[in-house]
């Protein structure tokens, strides 16, 4: 099967090996289709069965409702920013966003670019975006309230999301879904690039609370409105079938090899915890994000001596430890340990980080 | 690796046997990298190979000069349907369309719904989009021409393209793209999704001469821009890696294993030719599109006998012939053979459909 390194990529990131597995073995044949994935029609039951399951997989695993619907839409987060203002900023009503890093900022940008009355109420740009802000409030006249729940290039993470009262929360969690359990009852729309932590790139999951599809404005094109994926089942037109399809994979190994959001979460923490605790008791490592914002999906630090930084990831990078990098925005290392990443690959980062250090150091 | 069968689909579609396998071959371990290419970074060096590569060969297959541009946008032909006249009209001029049946009746529905001034100056709707309109006039004062290059549901296929003078050609090609050579200086912008004979769902290829983008609008969404996707070569955002890589393979394959376009567009004329043939001279198969309008990628025939049609539709699946029930908005048969759809394939159909006549007719 070739060789497998240790993947801290931020994304496009690791996938679950059974997962991997599975779409290689059958990806001649299809369930006995006489056909791959790749070329069966997204209007038979073949491809039927793999969309229903993979919605109802997200209805389980997050406990929704019936009063959500799950779609998937291409274009990864991008063009939800735009959509997200397109579809649910309301007449004479400023829409709310927080601001905490890049991400943020793009979705910001794209209200702003639609002519959109943009109100941010709070922002950690004051520190380099290395926390997340705790004391804003949440305007009574706000269409909605946007929200990053994890922030990849400065590693920070909300721990428990923004109280919003009736505002109906908006949340970009391309970086943390299916990473941990909560609430969804406070968020009329979640959206999640699949790339980090279920799948590959080319679809985004699109959780819409139902009462949230009344504010799409009629005159939308058709691909931009949510009410077109919803009437069709995610099918106005062909979708990303091969992305489905690994979502639906990496869903199922959530729930049938891990048990769960409630186990995942606890090996989540677990991972974080071992890099977090070796660098705090290190003086040659130093984390970058404050400590109660730390996120559990991208850990980021630095050498005291920068001009090792280089070094360190090249060393990697030889010894099979892929994606140590820091942003290019932002340089420095980080570690992206989403649900695929292992505690043995986080056991073998930190194995690695105390050899250099007692070589370096 | 499991049975294969002859797949007729309208797409998603056949893929090249020795595409899939290398697929397969290279899933856990994208060469020597110890990632699956669902994996590796899309800013990484592996990924940016992959890109490149897809770029070129669409440029050498199609003889594309230094005045275009290759990039890939998620959300097939559909999106395309809004951006082009979202890019591409002009203020004061009318936007030409000719009308061959449901997608482009789809295209002309996404510029109306943004109140552009759209002229149909042409159309085969008076006959059920069975033909391709030869006498019409494209204004001078347009600000392009768009057309359907071949027509799926209904079986035709522009043998020579529209001449539109000066003005701008503008095609939906996603069903015959890369199935023949043609002059693209004409065109200034080309789109297909990949469904069909270049690859999965989840991207379209579009080509875009470089003086149309001295027309895209600033105020418009970053991702609806075809600007951002050149600018930032298909990379703004995280694009649909595995789409672009199996397309890449696909186009390795028209250019290496069958050797380009030439040799290509002769064996589709021998695959069209030997299920046409036989429908001509038997009594119990019609073709349903104008002889002189054909398409080479869809054949579409019905049977004289209508009540038979469930029937033979059922016996192909059995006898692992797929795909063969014609749209579900008109019924009947049709074959769809895209690039990946072998000689062999379509022998097996012809010797099928002749036994089913000897027992029913």
């Amino acid at each position: 099967m070739g060789k497998r390194i240790y993947n801290f990529n931020a994304g496009p990131a690791a996938l679950p090996l059974p997962v991997l597995e599975k779409i290689r073995d059958e990806l001649l044949d299809f369930k006995g289709s006489g056909m791959s994935i790749l070329e069966v029609s997204h209007r038979s039951k073949w491809f039927d069965d793999v969309i229903e399951e993979a919605i109802q997989r997200t209805k389980n695993l997050l406990d929704l409702g019936d009063d959500f619907h799950v779609v998937f839409v291409q274009g990864g987060a991008s063009i939800q920013f735009c959509m997200v203002p397109m579809n649910f900023a309301l007449a004479g009503k400023p829409v709310d966003y927080i601001n905490t890093g890049t991400w943020s900022t793009k979705a910001i940008k794209e209200a702003e670019i639609q002519g959109k009355d943009v109100r941010v109420i709070a922002s950690s740009k004051d520190k380099d975006f290395s926390y997340i802000p705790q004391d804003f409030k949440v305007g009574r006249d706000a269409a909605y309230l946007h929200f990053t729940s994890n922030n990849t290039i400065k590693g920070t993470q909300w721990k428990k999301f923004p109280d919003s009262g009736d505002i109906p929360l908006v949340c970009d969690m391309s970086s943390d879904i299916m990473s941990r359990s909560f609430d969804v009852r406070p968020f009329g729309l979640i959206y999640a690039g699949a790339q980090k932590n279920i799948g590959p790139s080319g679809t985004a999951l699109v959780i819409i609370r139902k009462d949230m599809l009344d504010r799409v404005p009629d005159e939308l094109p058709s691909m931009l409105k949510y009410s077109t994926f919803v009437k069709d089942n995610s099918m106005f037109n062909t979708p990303a079938c091969f992305s489905i399809y690994t979502i639906n994979l990496v869903l199922k190994w959530i729930e049938e090899d891990i048990g769960g959001l409630g186990n995942l979460e606890r090996i989540n923490q677990e991972k974080a915890a071992i890099i977090y605790d070796y660098i705090d008791e290190s003086d040659f490592y130093r984390g970058t994000a404050a400590m109660d914002s730390r996120s559990l999906m991208n850990v980021t630090f630095r050498l005291e001596r920068k001009n090792l930084e280089d070094k360190i990831i090249a060393e990697a990078t030889k010894q099979d430890i892929g994606g140590l990098k820091g942003h290019r925005s932002v340089g420095g290392c980080r570690a992206s340990i989403y649900n695929a990443t292992g505690i043995e690959a986080v056991k073998a980062l930190v194995e690695f980080l105390k050899e250099f250090e007692r070589k370096e150091g």
